[in-house]
């Protein structure tokens, strides 16, 4: 089984990390093939980042869907995962949606943490995009500048540890949600801290993509979902 | 990995059939272990049967859950699957909230199908529990008496393939549930005639199942989930 | 007329008590038919107690439902109400649905006080089971330990008018109902405190009661209702 | 006990018809107290009707509210029954909330059957405003001219009937309420044609009002309902 | 074009102040005919006031509707909109509705800021009759006694101010809508003070009633608003 | 005042026209700037053509929202309308949720015609993203193919009162919104033919943006909408 996971950005000094992240989570057999874009956001933090990397996504999509099993689009935005489920029949699946379902088996209600100013709003929406808000605890943006992520690490574990407390404490979250894909490889020192559930949306959704594949399941083109015709596009 | 999965009911003669099937769904390595009632009801089709069904189930996962990885009740009447959840940390799941979860994935609306005459307003309960009432597109119950089920396959066939179309045609479905995991055998032949994808729930379920495992995911205990006493229990 | 309260418990020391106080919360004329279980928990706290309910409850209602007017299940978490319309045609009510129907004409939301740590998300579930949930202010678990809710009923009274208070000032309930029927010696005391109305759930249940059979009104078998096969159902 | 009915209408000739049939639902020991409009509409079917009425209601609820127990507002439109609950602390119910509030114990969803050409959006807006259109069903208005609703009874209980069967077989009704206080009298020879529970809404508001007495509650002045200065009124 | 504006007050003092304001928002060529109304109530605070106001609202469209182009209920409670559609062909429009759903389009959530104290339960209902709940933020009631509001405006805008910025930190407000239409002339100075927009309700809502005007659209008349028979109301 | 309005296809033939027509609904003294794609779909009919029209959108709105007061994406999917909000701080209007908000004031309910097979689910997701969800009645696809549009006009214009009719008689819409901004053209002749109002979304759109423009209203950027950093885009 080939796993297609579109890294939606331009930043490549991530793949090989994440690649390696992914394999590691993948079943035996699985191979992860590792993309990123050649042009487009180094990072998705907005709706205008977002909207740059979608034809680079659909492209690769297009490019390398019949070569793969599956396609995992690797950012919470979920960006242009409807339009790639238009160019392909194989499953394709964004991290906020997938984790989002998942989170339903694990306690009466979730909350997202970030590091985005525009997390608790960003988050609402798409809960009431997939029609879960009633699942819904809170959704919490804490505000750390993107160089700090790197730099400290420890730090940027305490704060996300603090608000998924003040969820839990709170507003009732049985489950927590990291709203971020780049946060895998923090993601086991927050869980070490928290009593509840942590779902890492990277690998959760990998393994909703393993398990589609293997349950031989795909979306239906002809209704939400049509087939596009390419030659209407003009200049990319 | 072992996964137990109680088919919440007293009639043995299903038992190695599902055993059979579901090991065939199983990866590589994961064990069914695949248990029945001594007491309760011959199949579940009514809230009266569920009640009789419940505490062998909790009986079976306090038995049985220390030396599985994750439990799955074997109706999609999702029996018990929250008493069950209190006496185990291993996850548990239950095929209706299971398939309706991964149906978000697959389309903008699902149907669920099934045979029995309260199936409308009981799985409207059932999305209702699960909040995810805005993805359902309609639920329906084909009249087939219990005993044609099995003695005429054709028809059964048959009639949930015309409902199916039905509910794509009329009412928007664009991806349809099998709402009784003891049609198993059935779905590949629904499948064929249908142009949108069939979740058959129990594989469905068995599959989400071992994905929680390989994530190391289950359910809290401390908030809707306690730790109950068990001596509180008298005369069982 | 004739009332049978089923009090889902196996303790017979509240039987004669909550008969007391029901039988002079009755219209004259009234009969209560107060039973408790022969086997089955102590208290209801969890999903795993009501489980271990469910049996006795139906077959009371089997054994007595032909005997009465109506049935009442003397326990806020509304145990196998479902199940026991399933085998009498006699008007069945559950504490729970019945307090937050009533509710709705009290003031424009309502907060749940208990005393269970479960309480907050399992009042939200059965709110939204209720389908009522835009009408909720709050759900609120006071954490009392169960042996001094009898031993210190005074200090029991101070937290839940304590947290109602917090409900009306902050979450904007208007009305507050006691989640739980064994707080029915203490509602006179947190009314006086109170500037709202207080529901007391087992009263209103029963008076809810009398009124569905003074209307003649039951329950229709046949859609969500069925009437199950009891031969079905092996060794109980 | 006594229950203020007041009929919001300025027809009088239906005022001892509506005493006696309420008289003669009610427990012994109330009094029904029965008064119309001195001025206001003929009958409510509009929201200008609605408007005519609410000043003579208040007036009459200001007026006799301290004499009686409760007041009940018998029009199925619910006309003034927020502005009633200001000037009066006794409870004051309208027919469609509370009809709708009981219909959720006796099925899993209701539906209006009423005689007016703006009977369905005017019902899914009372329905959106009490909080529980998740259990609506449907809402049907017959379409018979109101002199014939009087001239051919027979006629009228054939379309009510066939109404209710549809919204039963078709839309999945458990409960069938009539949409008006007017067909009382045609109530019992519609009951006796459907398979499930019909509600007349003047007789289930009637008996929620001795309920609410008996149990002593009442609404709360300081949230949604004030206290009105009455002298801020001029003209009236 | 003509508008008509309707204060639905006695209090004649605030007319040529507010047509004042309102023809200063108007579009060159809008004519403003302000009218108070003769009798009913001196200020809307409460239902009781509404009910009061609404005979008198629906006979002025009555007698001028034909003269204008649109007509506009100044207040934020909307006092009989629905009935003044029904007696007009011309678009008519309350501020509550018009304000919030131009907000829709000016961020993710809103809040209502007012000086009620029933301003949270009130406008929590108009949002649910409206249909927008999902987008409402917070509703809150500043606490200033009436007379307090025009001898010191000053310490009114401070109050509204530190309610808002409260909404938009705590609540993640995004847009605040001031909850009265006698407070367009402190809007300008509770505006400068806060980061996101603010609606004044009397200035949006004429503004949406020259935009209906110019685009020839107005309500339809025979489903929710029927055409009321002005006979049979008596005594008016 | 001037309107940036972005016809969001590379189609240059239609840009005339459509200014031509948009320049006629606008006020005495508002200019239209009109501009299409240079890169892009040819049309807007899938998921995967909007990601297509995206980047231009944006570079659009950056280049020319300075030099006008207000921007109009000219195409009922809404695409990249958050985006654009993002990088000006006009205010930014899609035509899908401006004429869903204004039928909000014309009627109980709202039906959206249009062309493609995929109008029902679409308009379902818009309409959960706004958070209308109550207030839709129907969204129907006519079938018509799009060179047929065109070429034979008037059996659009039939085929479309068609499908309005069934909308207003079967799903009891009061209001029908035209789900396409290309059917400007064709929408008096379909007016000419329904009961109830139609909106062109073109012409409500426009007239909403010089509506926000004289209020002086636009959305806050900090919550929901951030601004971008532009050089963290790479290849455009």
């Amino acid at each position: 089984m080939k796993i297609l996971v579109i890294n939606p950005v331009t930043t490549a000094r991530w793949l090989e990390e994440d690649r390696e992240y992914l394999q590691g989570m993948a079943d035996e057999g699985t191979e992860i093939v590792m993309v990123g874009l050649e042009k487009g956001p180094k990072s998705i933090e907005t709706f205008h980042d977002e909207v740059y990397a979608g034809p680079e996504i659909v492209r690769l999509v297009k490019q390398l869907g019949n070569s793969v099993d599956a396609v995992m689009i690797n950012c919470f935005a979920d960006p242009a995962v409807d339009a790639a489920r238009e160019v392909t029949e194989k499953p394709v699946l964004g991290p906020a949606e997938t984790s989002m379902s998942v989170a339903l088996h694990l306690g009466s209600a979730f909350s997202v943490i970030s590091t985005f100013p525009n997390t608790a709003p960003w988050i609402k929406r798409q809960v009431r995009k997939l029609g879960v808000e009633s699942r819904l605890a809170s959704a919490v943006g804490v505000d750390i500048p993107v160089l700090d992520l790197e730099k400290n690490p420890g730090k940027t574990v305490d704060e996300i540890v603090t608000a998924a407390k003040r969820a839990i404490d709170h507003d009732g979250a049985e489950v927590i949600i990291l709203g971020c894909t780049g946060m895998a490889l923090l993601a086991q020192a927050v869980r070490e801290q928290l009593p509840v559930p942590l779902l890492e949306p990277a690998s959760v959704t990998l393994k909703m993509a393993e398990m589609l594949v293997k349950l031989g399941l795909h979306h239906h083109h002809g209704q939400l979902y049509l087939t596009p015709s390419f030659d209407k596009i003009e200049g990319y």
